[in-house]
């Protein structure tokens, strides 16, 4: 999902009333960031606290490539890093992941070896179909076993857009939460539904039900999920003790749009890309009688900030034997304080872009190259900035692209390089840079080598269901990452 | 204002939290048009209920010219018109006009003889300072005689960007209808400022309080405005019989932009254009103990619905000898009715596109000339879709360019010709379209002659003021229109 989806941030269908409300009684962030513009380094940021670049989260097979973790991948999160899970079970609490995992497949990578204790979803994204030759479908797991394929057990059909995977997630989420407010045990979920996703789906109560198309209709299938959920927790008399946050790994995908790609406001570009509209997220804190109502944040915050944040509600402290770039919210959230810190935009193994307070600094551009783009394949359609919305990789090092998110939030702008302003905002951006760069130790990269020996052909629990597959010979490879 | 200003339709620095307020105690239209994608035709479409090219509103000097009523323009509203506010003292109310009249500057279209009984404004926008020599600074009026002009005695420093007009007007607005509910009097109120509009101002207290500039400032002091009178409303005790009505009179100007411009939100282009950026607008209807509270309304609504609406409302009819476009929204507000209608996008003398339920068909094409773009006068900047946002005025005719403006708010992806969907929209929209054009009778066109002689000279009043200027010899030429 893109920032523009949401209601509260005027996608003109509105079709988000339950997180619309879930705003209305909790606090609306309008400066929120993912710490990468795509779905692996993403979710790992958010689970470890770390940069991507930290946590081993990208490539080096190319300047600034976005990498993640397909089928073939062989990398995934390291046994070093310390995962929100891992850390909480210190405070007795049961951690639950349902749908996608995304940071790698291979044993060693799963999610109950690293600090959940339950899981229903998937390791990758719903693509396919495929033929279980080539490529196998991909595995639903339920903990330590695979339960069934997309498309064979658990159907998606693209003609219609018809699948009920929402409506599966969610009411394992109700269950899970009714389970442990039964025992009372205190519980992390983390709720990694993979809808939105291209091919696009919703369940057959949605289908049509929008202004959209099948985008619009999953939009408001996850917006009806969450209000269940809200509700649930009321109804179970646990609101008042359980903090909820609500946000997207990246920006709307506009190389599905229009028909399967989302919205991104008033930002530039997309997923994909370190402008706004590649990182930029809907974000919305929780937590009745404890958040104000109404609030808005205009707080940069940062899905690592939600490592950070929920060690903090839990009473425990961040490792302190490596960096954390997450910081905790919590005097922002419930004491109305603003905490002054960058936003890094990552693109793979290059820092692209800084913004502190309103101000933006490009220090590198680039949209995708121009055979890509000749493809069709495009992260900007309908947008075109001279010079910003770069075919080739453009290097503004020495003197950085600046931009004044408030009174141009769609970085179309760039301050003159003579003017006061900008050597101000420049000189104390590149502070920033020169800091963090001189202590940054970058991660193992983890997504270079790709091998079709690893795919999911026989994963656990295959045999039960007459499901394995047999794997061709080991032959790995560097990943091909084109953008 | 644009579309995106409001904090209800996504401005990421949401800086209308009345505006806000408002729609959440009345009803936000998704889905409102103003008549015109610039400034007099369309306020003369708002007062008179009719299109521009109805009304005289429009040029013939060149093909699908926008034009307007700048200081030495000849024409103006004819007196065969029959404005809102003659049509409502057959039901005893009394008519005020602040701010902007922009319906003709020449002794014949003073809004006290059409209709309104009192006016505090001046008849154009408040460009200058000018040197009295070569073109006199703008008048103010209270009723039938000028109190001063613009830059000299309504200050407005263009260095700092302060002027206190808004609050003049506001104050004007606030004792009018203390008055009017004093004397029991019913009446209309048509507060038309011209803040936002460049130059842009603000007051001081308003100045350096967003995080936008000096446009955002602008949008905080009408914002707080609007909250004053709808709380005067609801402390006179007459909030429950004023209904209420917010709208702007065309997209953001982003020939402004950034310093200066405002947002149109995910929409394509911004003022002077038919792209949905030029003329969707925020529009939110209040009325408490009528309107319920919260309502989204997805009906098309255009400003000339404010006339038969306020007609409906003061238990009038619309006059019966001529074509009235709009439509009393009544229905649609109180009882959730959804009228089928079509939105007609003019400019000038062309209908470019029309629009009918979620598809909108282009029959012309236009930005602006090369020769303007190269020039730097961009009404699209940063924004480039091949084929549609076009430097040179492009047919489609026999071929509409076609949009699904709910998968595609923004007009990026054509559909295709050869698509079944393309031909059943088009077949119904080109049914429209001659229905409109068969029937279609323009008015004499108001826009064509320029003349010096006209302009602020001598207005009435200016003897008592010392401020009367000598009118250069009657010289009337074609006006020219660029775009």
């Amino acid at each position: 999902m893109g920032w523009g989806d949401l209601g509260a941030f005027g996608e003109p269908s509105k079709e988000t009333p339950n997180l619309d409300q879930m705003a209305a009684e909790g606090m609306l962030f309008l400066d929120f960031y993912t710490a990468s513009p795509l779905c692996s380094p993403s979710r790992a940021a958010l689970l470890t606290g770390r940069l991507p670049v930290r946590n081993g989260f990208y490539t080096t097979n190319g300047h600034a490539r976005n990498a993640y973790t397909p089928q073939d991948i062989v990398g995934g999160i390291p046994d070093s890093e310390l995962l929100l899970p891992e850390l909480l079970k210190k405070a007795g609490y049961t951690n639950k992941i349902i749908g996608k995992w995304h940071l790698g497949q291979r044993a060693q990578f799963h999610p109950l070896r690293h600090g959940f204790d339950e899981w229903f979803g998937s390791p990758n994204c719903h693509f396919g179909p495929y033929d279980n030759r080539e490529r196998p479908n991909i595995p639903i797991y339920r903990d330590w076993e695979m339960v069934g394929r997309y498309y064979e057990d658990f159907k998606i059909d693209l003609k219609t857009g018809e699948a009920n995977l929402t409506q599966l997630y969610l009411q394992e989420a109700l269950d899970f939460i009714s389970k442990q407010q039964a025992s009372q045990q205190p519980f992390f979920l983390y709720w990694a539904i993979d809808a939105t996703h291209a091919p696009v789906y919703a369940s057959k109560q949605f289908l049509g039900t929008s202004q959209r198309g099948l985008y619009g209709d999953a939009v408001r299938e996850i917006d009806d999920s969450i209000g269940k959920i809200l509700k649930h927790l009321q109804q179970l008399g646990i609101s008042e003790n359980t903090f909820v946050f609500f946000t997207s790994d990246n920006g709307a995908a506009l190389i599905s749009a229009p028909k399967q790609g989302g919205s991104n406001g008033p930002f530039l570009c997309g997923k994909q890309t370190t402008f706004e509209g590649g990182m930029r997220e809907p974000a919305i804190a929780w937590w009745p009688g404890h958040i104000p109502a109404g609030g808005l944040c205009h707080q940069l915050g940062n899905v690592m900030d939600l490592f950070s944040t929920s060690l903090s509600l839990a009473g425990l402290q961040p490792p302190s034997d490596r960096q954390i770039d997450g910081i905790d919210l919590l005097p922002v959230i419930l004491q109305g304080k603003l905490i002054d810190r960058p936003i890094f935009y990552y693109r793979g193994n290059e820092l692209m872009a800084v913004r502190a307070g309103l101000y933006k600094a490009h220090y590198w551009t680039w949209s995708n190259s121009w055979e890509e783009h000749s493809k069709g394949i495009d992260f900007c359609p309908g947008q075109s900035v001279a010079g910003v919305t770069t075919h080739t990789q453009e290097e503004h090092t020495y003197l950085p692209l600046l931009f004044h998110l408030g009174r141009d939030p769609g970085e179309k702008y760039p301050l003159s390089f003579a003017s006061e302003e900008y050597q101000q905002a420049v000189e104390h951006i590149s502070g920033l840079v020169q800091q963090h760069k001189a202590t940054l130790v970058p991660g193992q990269p983890q997504l270079n080598v790709c091998d079709q020996a690893v795919m999911n052909w026989s994963p656990p629990g295959c045999e039960k269901l007459g499901k394995c597959l047999k794997a061709p010979e080991s032959d790995p490879k560097k990943c091909s990452w084109p953008h």
